[in-house]
């Protein structure tokens, strides 16, 4: 049947979400568990009751509107946190479009299979303890240790966070305990690239999620002082940190194109004009859609920055912060996107997704599938992300067929 | 006549004056104008007193301590503050081993041809706004807008420390005002390097005081996800930092060996695992002790920071924040301490200091010199830095014997 949404219901809810958590710079801020955060949860469950969807939280926060019905549950939903000084769109399309679908299908009376599940998961961006909480703690991924003795990305200990709300570390631990048996996840999400603007194809159907490693590392030299210390003599911890950071980012681009590394914060102690450098600690990310390369990564970046190090009378440290694997889609799910999209009429070409998404956590217990539609500009995770609204009526319709398929 | 110091006086002025502002990991703090400065101060006036010499402050808050005599004034000292964390030897043996100066030319009755005044200047370390502000009252070589518009080091206005204290932003602009037309200036200093311990000599006679330039800088680049943005698109601020360090501190090695270039402070905005750096904010330091050298280093430097710029698609910006000339020591003064050196049968050895000193603004308005003793280990601005009390010995009868021959 030829089901649509309506675009215009979808993008008041996408317009009334952005306006909660909106701050001086234009952005949105609405980190999990922040007051804006609460309030645009208060508004997803009214609008989940709203829609006539039976509404569940669990012990992490996520929330559910749920389409009863025997049989393994199909799922579809993001998250509707933000990154502060974020953007309107990331996670949040996904969740008002699974909601939207969820309207659709109950409007239309579509006879169900299987139970269908709304789906916004606590966290996605990581500003509490690592990235992914609620879809993690769906899934029973959490460390006890990190829940229990974590800190936050702002330096505050995870549990005086979680003081100031009704939840709780065990509760946050026992969340997959609720779990319904899921068939499958569908995400539909901002591309955060630049591919699909460049290609001006409107659908991409993600057939490979990266995974990555966090790790905070550090040379370690010795500190001098800068007028006295013979630029021969010196054991710079900061040029250490030069010197890796281009050879790294040379040896991926060339030997794993299309793998990524980043150095996103670095610190140099003691940090001032006229002290030579004993310490430089930075971040290292890298980003794979092959667990091969991945590995590859790890290995050949470490013997370089051991290199470096030892060429220039350094000391190389690292710890993991954090860490996930490559997703590769079932082929399944990709063929039945690309089969709705060649009955809708939509162009779409596949992708892999650099980003992180909480379908990679739910691929550890059933088949998922993504969506992208275009990022103008490539913008995410800024006040200048934005969408076209014709491309995200394409997005969601094709997600609201796939699922129709899924549930039928 | 053959005048020494008495270094078991001298010895235990050092101990009593390292007690002060002690802090809780075994160094010394005692920035200008802290509670411990304050403290410092109180006991270096008592001691002037004590030795019988005229004690005077000025509107900047340098100590002075005068044997009077009519002509133009030969001058000896240094400084009392130190880095936080920093030794109890930097600037302290050069205000105490002209103090012991003074007490032997009274107690040795020396007929003086010349006034003779140990000094003790303000803020030599720069933890108020930049290096050297006594000294620079002193010789009246200050910026009205720095002093009354400034911010200190520790982010707070000039103004709002100064009126914790007894100065005023008049008096220090006037300090100058109060100056005795000076004949020279000595200052026994540690070397705070490796060269006289490498070498194996007690004495540093410096020939030369490097110059430098302190420059905020920043490449500029644009921001992004690290996971979507392939490496070839990015315009990473980090990496052109990366790129410019190791250059430029390979050129000034090479072109102009002796010379130092350093960067020692960084920050990457935004500054998280997983945004591209969209800004590297950075100082700059670069010296040299010849005047050509610093003028050629600066030119070349920023030619190749605006290459890596055009290069990385990055824009460079800097300005400068401080900056002082380099000084060459009138060689009749460098002959003097030489044939002192071989009269006392002290090896000694020609040198130029890296580091800035006092002694250096004060060579605006008279001849001036520099005793150097050996640093062990090359340390200093640490708890760690030292002295052999043998070297000081020396040191310290070098400046006795040298200051007789200026007054006499």
């Amino acid at each position: 049947m030829d089901i649509r949404v309506n675009i215009d219901r979808l993008k008041q809810d996408l317009e009334e979400l952005g306006r909660i958590g909106r701050d001086e710079h234009g952005g949105v801020s609405r980190p999990s568990f922040s007051p804006a955060d609460f309030e645009a949860r208060a508004w997803l469950k009214s609008k989940i009751e709203e829609a006539g969807l039976c509404y569940r939280q669990d012990g992490a926060g996520n929330q559910f509107g749920r389409i009863e019905c025997s049989g393994t549950t199909v799922m579809a939903g993001s998250h509707i946190d933000t990154v502060p000084n974020g953007g309107m769109f990331d996670g949040a399309v996904g969740v008002v479009s699974a909601l939207e679908a969820a309207r659709r299908i109950l409007e239309e009376k579509i006879p169900l299979a299987r139970p269908f599940e709304v789906a916004s998961f606590t966290d996605e961006e990581g500003n509490l303890v690592g990235d992914f909480l609620g879809s993690r703690a769906f899934m029973g991924l959490l460390g006890k240790d990190e829940i229990r003795n974590g800190k936050t990305s702002f330096g505050m200990p995870f549990r005086d966070v979680l003081k100031r709300t009704e939840f709780t570390a065990e509760g946050i631990l026992a969340a997959h305990e609720q779990r319904p048996e899921l068939e499958a996840y569908l995400e539909l999400h901002i591309e955060q690239g630049p591919v699909l603007e460049d290609e001006a194809v409107p659908i991409g159907i993600v057939e490979k999620i990266a995974g990555k490693h966090y790790r905070q590392c550090a040379f370690i030299g010795e500190s001098g002082h800068a007028g006295t210390t013979p630029l021969e003599l010196r054991h710079d911890a900061f040029l250490g940190l030069a010197d890796f950071a281009l050879k790294a980012t040379q040896h991926v681009a060339t030997k794993h194109y299309g793998s990524m590394l980043t150095i996103g914060q670095a610190a140099l102690h003691p940090g001032s004009f006229s002290v030579i450098p004993g310490r430089a600690d930075f971040t290292l990310e890298f980003r794979s859609a092959s667990a091969e390369s991945l590995g590859e990564i790890e290995k050949e970046v470490f013997a370089l920055a051991e290199d470096v190090a030892s060429t220039r009378g350094l000391t190389f440290v690292s710890r993991i912060v954090d860490k996930t694997v490559p997703v590769t889609i079932a082929p399944r799910i990709v063929n039945l996107l690309e089969g709705e999209c060649r009955t809708l009429g939509y162009p779409s070409m596949r992708l892999a997704s650099g980003a992180g998404h909480d379908a990679q956590i739910l691929a550890a217990g059933c088949d998922i599938g993504m969506i992208f539609i275009p990022s103008p500009d490539g913008i995410s995770h800024a006040p200048g992300e934005r969408v076209d609204w014709n491309d995200l009526e394409k997005g969601a319709n094709l997600l609201l067929r796939t699922l129709v398929r899924l549930v039928s």
